[in-house]
């Protein structure tokens, strides 16, 4: 059965009744037709303290090009623990549409793990990205029509970093030159479009702690230079509130529910592979004020989306993981271990060996944060008895406990050992220490996490980056954390060089300052800010009938 | 008071309230918050036949700038209809988000007379606006990934006419290049971007009966030319059930509430300047089938939107209007007699009658399609009572009932003898008659619209459109309806050719085939389907607080 039969078939609860089951109380809830709503925050008006609860962090091995379940694992292990009689709320990225009618399918699990309804999650949902898009493109006409009626700031067109956005894959708006056509209808200047969730407003909207802190947020960022290199920021334009406006509601957390009922957050949605790759901090903060155990994922592998979890979103929530759950495949452990796409079916336990060295390199960069560790093993009806066997094994040598997860057969009553794993595990003494220090230069930033996390000798710079890094340090930007985009499928920045590479360098080409975010990005090899359709886009074959049936979605 | 002061301070009724008095079952009603719902339609869900209401059709004189109140006499009308008893539906359209943040101001009415929230409206509203950017982007990336991926279509990237669009006023993205960076970001071609509302899938919405009307439609829509001049449409791609995917909650109707709680269903938006400026099929069938008078409004002067309403959406409704309502300010009638912007606050009883002679051929051009008229005079405070009897004069003379509303201040109360003439006024017989056959060629239909409608003598065509001319009709395409694309301020294409001038020529620069909407777009003059910001635009006083109050809207 595909997953949107699946979810098609699902009885769902109506969302206020998902809402009483959390504790959220029904004035705060503003419904999105009957299964969506979004959370008018704060819960807690009077800003009380409150005991938070425990917070889980999934992430991953480096994944394949099909994904290795983090998602389905994320919302079957939440099924699990709501079953285990755990007061529990699942932290979910929402999709972006781009990849949806590209390559990758859905971002809402599979199977019998999926959060619903999961068309409407999957295209508009209640409207984020497309706020987000707008807001980024407001933005980028009031800057340009800034130039255009006079320039009072001198703004040099040549050096507008603020790029347009759309929540579409669209290679052929990556480059793009702007205002032809005379005098009537702007200035000439060479400008791209980023996949919205690449937008610096994305990362701003999922750090933000409430609206007067997305608009301080939004006044900071750069949005290019004068031409005598004075930094030209949001706040100089003076249209801060407008953009917050646009974002108004976008900063609500959306809630919906997994197929067995848990009440998820699906809110906000960087990816991991070009910008910090998590959800935003007010679902992540809301679940950990009303469940007992919250968890959330972050995108990509450990190298990615955990790192950044925990050096970049971690200080802003002021709450640390109780536990780090690793999602690991057989099959990606035997690509990892060198084998192809096609060999993947066949029972190998030398290429599994192999690939290990991925996972355990994954394993003690997490362990490196002072986090307890658990494996998780997303079963695949290809994985053979000894292969699963071995792999446990392998854990064990290495002492980490590694639990066989079946959620997308199984739904939650396929993750009950891991979850009884993670709830010892959450009890386990936590002592969390950072990766570095914010007063290190944005140069040692990177060394660190290229030798400490990906398992690299040393970072080489490109001419650009170099000058930046000085230009940086005048202006005072060198003490914000580093987010890396950097390719998922390597510790490295050469996606073909998987398992666990040693030896290698890390090739900044560029940064990016994202002030409002309060990070700098380094972007990494050929890494791009905006994807390409495929061949065969997804989109050929999605259709709907008369009756608004949707096929073809995944 | 300002508009958003009054907006704000109003008690609304929960948006199940609104359904219920407007007979909408509650199980065809998506919320979206607690006062905005999108309708799942049909209503009726065997199709029964059912008595349709009346309708009425509120269009205006030649606007000014400042625009003359159109829709707030819509909502005033609609709600003095409710307060005499009547069943009555208000049908408007959405605003486009790009004017908010430009110039216009909202587009939800005024004073005592608007449709709320109106900062929801104003701003994403139920996200239609988005959505529609969305399916026509995703379509211009499918566009060029085909060309990119080996063009088995044969599709010549210089013939390309399908545009990208955004909800933004961006002068800067009128005319730009796209492609640019190399092999792996697509093919260089020149492109623009339109706004959203022009875009042709906003006027398929618009027109579309059902979910697989839309599709159909949407298959249609011209995308460009093969390099042997073949016609390439979104069905040769295949990917319209992807696009109507994008468009599915789009489709359905949204309502909302007036200040007196009148049903109102805003859906739909295209500008009747730049596109054929109704509200959609759909929502006017809606309130047709649900109410007994029906209130809707078209854009801009009766020359652009009614022209449009009774040519080409009519024969999709399937219902002509039972009375057409021509708003009329004394202030635009004395800029149409010559008067400047600071000069409107005195008396000038002479400017006035001059100016009536651009009331005047609005009436005659409506009274042509043989439905009864009635006058509106949106009162203002600087309008004497010696230049309100002189104007009421001017349409007794005329043949034409005139009656003063002054809703802004009143709400439905300053309406009342205005519903009262409406009400009489539908009972009168009627008997439509279509400005021109179907069977007329392109030239002669818009020859018959310039001629009957603008009062003007003739037709002048660039080389490019008589060129097009010559192919449309090789292609069978002239056989279509003409969809006016000219500026608002005169009955000519020159702006500054204001009241009722006489001998002028319309020149055609361009044409744009619409095979999905259905119509042919003729460009006239300057007018520009992206327009750009102010010097001093809206959003730079748009601000927000940290309760999410949001003030300088309007």
């Amino acid at each position: 059965m595909k997953d949107i039969e699946i979810a098609q078939q699902a009885e769902l609860w109506p969302i206020n009744k998902v809402a009483q089951d959390a504790g959220i109380p029904l004035e705060k809830i503003e419904p999105y037709g009957h299964f969506k709503a979004k959370i008018d925050l704060p819960l807690n008006v009077k800003r009380v303290p409150k005991r938070s609860g425990k917070l889980i962090l999934v992430t991953a091995v480096s994944p394949t090009p099909a994904g290795e379940g983090k998602s389905t694992i994320t919302i079957g292990l939440g099924d699990a623990l709501k079953a285990a009689g755990k007061k529990t709320m699942i932290a979910l990225r929402e999709p972006s549409m781009g990849p949806v009618m590209g390559a990758k399918g859905g971002a809402t699990g599979g199977g019998f793990a999926q959060v619903l309804p999961m068309e409407d999650i999957n295209l508009h949902f209640t409207g984020d990205m497309h706020a987000l898009t707008s807001a980024n493109n407001t933005l980028a006409a009031l800057i340009d029509n800034h130039i255009y009626q006079g320039n009072e700031l001198n703004i040099d067109p040549r050096r507008v970093v603020w790029k347009r956005a759309l929540d579409i894959n669209d290679r052929a708006l990556r480059n793009i030159v702007i205002g032809l056509g005379g005098t009537t209808s702007g200035i000439v200047r060479q400008d791209g479009f980023d996949i919205t969730v690449a937008s610096e407003l994305m990362a701003v909207l999922c750090l933000a702690t409430d609206i007067e802190d997305l608009k301080e947020r939004i006044a900071k960022i750069l949005v290019g230079y004068t031409y005598d290199g004075q930094a030209v920021t949001v706040g100089d334009l003076q249209v801060q509130g407008a953009i917050t406006t646009i974002l108004k509601d976008a900063l609500k957390p959306n809630l919906v529910q997994t197929l067995e009922h848990t009440p998820t957050l699906v809110h906000g949605g960087p990816f991991a592979n070009i910008a910090h790759g998590c959800n935003s901090v007010l679902a992540t903060k809301t679940a950990l004020e009303l469940a007992d155990y919250t968890v959330t994922e972050a995108g990509f592998g450990s190298d990615l989306g955990a790192e950044k979890f925990l050096d970049i979103k971690t200080p802003v929530l002021g709450k640390t993981p109780d536990t780090i759950v690793i999602v690991a495949t057989v099959r990606a452990l035997k690509m990892n271990g060198g084998l192809s796409k096609n060999e993947l079916n066949e029972e190998n336990i030398a290429a599994l060996k192999a690939g290990y060295s991925n996972l355990a390199r994954h394993i003690h960069s997490m362990q490196r944060y002072g986090v307890p560790v658990v494996v998780a093993i997303n079963r695949f009806v290809t994985d053979t008895d000894q292969e699963l066997d071995c792999l446990q094994e392998l854990c064990r040598t290495q002492g980490v406990v590694a639990q066989l997860a079946n959620v997308w057969e199984q739904g939650g009553a396929g993750a009950q050992k891991l979850a009884q794993a993670v709830i010892a595990s959450c009890d386990e003494k936590s002592e969390f220490t950072p990766l570095y220090s914010q007063k290190m230069t944005l140069a040692e930033k990177i060394t660190t996490i290229v030798t400490q996390i990906y398992g690299g000798s040393d970072v080489v710079y490109a001419p650009k980056a170099r000058k930046q890094l000085k230009e940086f340090a005048k202006h005072g930007w060198d003490q914000l954390p580093v987010c890396m985009a950097k390719t998922q499928y390597s510790f490295s920045d050469d996606p073909k060089l998987l398992g666990a590479p040693q030896g290698f360098s890390i090739h900044v080409r560029e940064f990016v300052p994202k002030l409002g975010a309060g990070f700098i990005v380094a972007l990494t090899g050929n890494v791009l800010t905006m994807p390409g359709l495929p061949a065969k886009p997804a989109a050929d074959q999605i259709n709907i009938d008369y009756l608004g049936k949707i096929s073809g979605l995944f």
